[in-house]
């Protein structure tokens, strides 16, 4: 399949065809999406493209990241950049926001300068619904699509995650092990990643007996707000909730569950215990320093890098790869 | 002064002043020096370039970042790029590390993506020999060249920065006043904005008569590593630095200040103060919460943006605007 064929099954010329890769913006959406449709029919793949006509690379991937001051993506955008610096290739970021319109808009300003392959850090770029991923699919006719902590399965499209569910579920298997039936827990983020947590979380607990689903939590306040977050956990206690430990999704929700057991003369961990995930640095600066998952994120982001080098070299690379996470204890859990 | 004239001055075709503006790979660097200095000599600037010749503006800023893990620089470029989009602008972002040479390639990448104007995040760009600072000089003969939190005198740079000598010389001289004069500085940066910081302090402790050389270190270990931070205050105390207070040139020297102080049983701040800067987030995971000077970035990235738009619509603007910090008074000081 060339991109003969596909000006021929898309009823249009090879200029059009060409239009269309370079993501040009003088085509309509219509004959856009007549091309598109005849390469995603046909298996026609860019890099076959690319390849056979011997273009040029910039030696340049984009990134698109939902938003580069939250404490886990700025670490992901930090590592991938370093590795694909040390493996000649150029970066450029672009911060989408968490509207579908925005990622669609920047996922198309970065195919427009040209890059290599992009890379989407964080699991909000994968949506429920099918349509909502379109944006991702499309790009993925023109360039390989690399999903750190999220899976789609589309031709060109590669995902290294982290097992979220089953790191989840080691952690609440272990807090049931030390006594405590009552945890709440609490998270802020309803994307792939945080719907397998919370599935790892739920699965733990109703095989122990002790799911609660009152105790299931989410807090949608304002991101990074320690404060505001703190003040979420005493409302629900205040509201008659009873808990004895907290599971959350992220380490600045754990971090405020600390503070919250303080305030309340709770002791920690003999009274209450935390386990936070991502293993950040806000890991050590809680007091006691709080237990929490190291979900490996270096690890999956030189690995993102090492297989997306496989990809541009035209070597077959696993479409999913799927990492362990582990349960790092410190002092907020017995 | 136009295109043309530069053309004859440096002895070389318009094609060839084209490609320099363009950052085109084709040109040997001493022609591109010629070029350069011609433009630099007869005060040339590319706006003037672009508004007479029409040329299409992509509606893209480039943002350069040293790290985007930074806590500080990541709020920096979230801001930025926030206001930007408001304005109808994309922006693309260039993390470069800190070495000059990187910096000064990733400026060109950017160059090279035709982008309209270039953000420089953080003050460590500017470097305190001026031959490593022609790399933002050559650049703002393109394009405008907008600093944050950094200061270099060269047409078409533009300077936003907090001022940090006054805020750091207010922080000193609070806590002077609560009576403690055995005051350790702790820092881990000597860019443009740690030096003024630093001379603030000195200002604050000589003017009192109690500047002690001795009390001014630094921390060169690994960066967000709060357990390192907490290692080296003991290592000094150990050797026999007696100090009743610390002032930190970021929240996170400082809390590892608070976690030192706890470790050697002393009570905040009753027996030991500390005052941080940035009032990040992390100045309210501490325990207790951390005094903070606020520098105001929210307010310094918007007015950059506003800044260069003024610029870009070919308004006269200030070369540089200081803004004020705010010394934000929690749990760390009396």
């Amino acid at each position: 399949m060339t991109i003969y064929d596909i000006s021929e099954k898309a009823g249009v010329s090879i200029a059009t065809v060409s239009r269309v890769l370079n993501g040009s913006s003088l085509v309509s959406e219509k004959t856009r999406r007549k091309v598109m449709d005849a390469m995603e029919k046909y298996g026609y793949t860019p890099n076959a493209f690319a390849r056979g006509l011997g273009l040029n690379t910039m030696k340049t991937i984009g990134i698109l990241c939902a938003d580069s001051s939250d404490l886990y993506l700025a670490k992901a955008v930090y590592y991938i950049e370093q590795k694909l610096r040390a493996n000649g290739y150029d970066s450029i970021l672009c911060c989408t926001g968490y509207e579908l319109e925005a990622k669609a808009a920047s996922m198309n300003l970065l195919i427009g300068k040209k890059v290599d392959a992009v890379i989407l850090t964080g699991s909000n770029f994968v949506h429920d619904r099918d349509e909502d991923n379109r944006y991702i699919a499309d790009a993925a006719l023109r360039l390989p699509v690399m999903l750190l902590n999220a899976v789609l399965d589309r031709p060109n499209v590669y995902s290294i995650v982290s097992d979220d569910f089953s790191s989840m579920y080691e952690a609440a298997s272990h807090m049931l092990r030390t006594g405590i039936r009552d945890i709440l827990y609490f998270y802020n983020s309803g994307s792939y990643s945080g719907q397998k947590k919370l599935a790892g979380f739920r699965a733990a607990m109703e095989e122990a007996g002790f799911l609660n689903e009152d105790l299931i939590c989410r807090y949608s306040g304002p991101r990074e707000d320690i404060l505001s977050m703190t003040e979420h956990l005493k409302d629900l206690q205040e509201r008659g909730l009873c808990f004895h430990g907290v599971i959350a999704s992220d380490d600045s929700l754990a971090l405020a569950s600390v503070k919250y057991a303080k305030q309340a003369g709770l002791r920690i961990p003999e009274d209450f215990s935390v386990t936070g995930c991502n293993n950040s640095m806000l890991s050590c600066c809680s007091d006691p320093e709080l237990t929490s998952i190291d979900t490996k994120l270096e690890a999956l982001c030189h690995h993102l890098v090492t297989t997306l080098m496989g990809v541009l070299a035209g070597n077959e690379m696993p479409k999913r790869t799927v990492f362990s996470g582990e349960l790092i204890h410190r002092g907020t859990t017995r």
